[in-house]
């Protein structure tokens, strides 16, 4: 075989690299761009169906809802998390474990007091809001991100803790960060473990 | 500071740790099963908003163009990817690289013929129906991921490339396989190196 020949195999099939730094979808990711987009195209045509804000909050909270329900079983069975022992455990694991695993990053926790049913997460960076500077015109009260705290919620149901998620501050609004509260409904039972030391 | 007090701390702090096999996003990634259950909350928004297929079809088709148009820079950005010579490097891009981007997938490229303008992918697997075993009922021509389609012509449009791009076979329809047909709509200028030769 001759070089030119060699040469000219190479030309004709030219195996595609990703770069060094890689940025591919993998069996449990896929590209944070594309999702970001889809989110906006839902929201956008939420706005489309809905007059008033408050209809498309809702409806973004219902979707939350429906898709936490079912997102829960893929954290438990991914996470390898058993049983949680009270609220703030419950809230640490939603911060450090859920958020870093479905969308990469880990929000402040405030609140986090033994006893205590209410609490905050602070999200510094939104991957949700990446592309947005501002809400739309006469969009004032849209709460964008409203389907995460719907997933929170749906999530929390099914490991039989209700709560109440709703953002508190959004910086899309003007607040000075995004907080996303958590109110527990009741309480669950926690271990006397200070008593039985 | 006494051994148990050190426990005591210990107990109150746990640092949650990520499973051995990692499923956490990162600065480009998000977790998949988030995604699929979001854009089946679009679809479904969408069949609710519109009575026939075809219009949801359309309207998911549109959406994807929005997409695909704002998702080039990122993936020229991104991909290192300059120039292609030709449709057949242009479409083995599209399979190898973009759609391991994005999706985590590496469909099958058919009809690589050097000089032709159409083109097939085919995919094995397709995150996207992950949760879904077959069409919603009375939904029978609806094409679920017509957003994928859109965002590949709209991408494609953004470097000059304009394209007719569809869903062929659909293993949501009974098809064997999942099938995007894509046709280029007219020549673009291929170097002349075999002649130089």
């Amino acid at each position: 075989m001759s070089r030119s020949s060699n040469k000219k195999q190479e030309n004709n099939k030219i195996d595609w690299q990703l770069p060094a730094i890689s940025t591919s979808a993998s069996a449990h990711n896929i590209n944070r761009e594309l999702f970001v987009l889809t989110y906006g195209a839902l929201v956008a045509q939420l706005c489309k169906d809905y007059e008033s804000d408050d209809e498309v909050n809702k409806c973004l909270d219902t979707m939350g809802y429906n898709i936490g329900i079912r997102l829960v079983e893929d954290f438990l069975a991914n996470s390898g998390i058993k049983k949680c022992r009270s609220y703030s455990e419950t809230v640490d694991i939603i911060a450090k474990v859920a958020f870093k695993m479905y969308l990469g990053i880990t929000p402040t926790l405030i609140g986090d007091n033994v006893g205590g049913n209410e609490f905050s997460l602070i999200l510094e960076k939104n991957p949700l809001v990446e592309f947005i500077e501002e809400l739309p015109t006469g969009r004032s009260s849209l709460s964008y991100c409203n389907l995460l705290s719907g997933v929170i919620r749906g999530a929390l149901e099914m490991i039989h803790l209700p709560a109440d998620v709703t953002f508190i501050q959004d910086r899309l609004k003007g607040d000075d960060v995004t907080e996303i509260g958590i109110t527990f409904l009741r309480k669950i039972e926690e271990k006397k473990t200070k008593r039985n030391k």
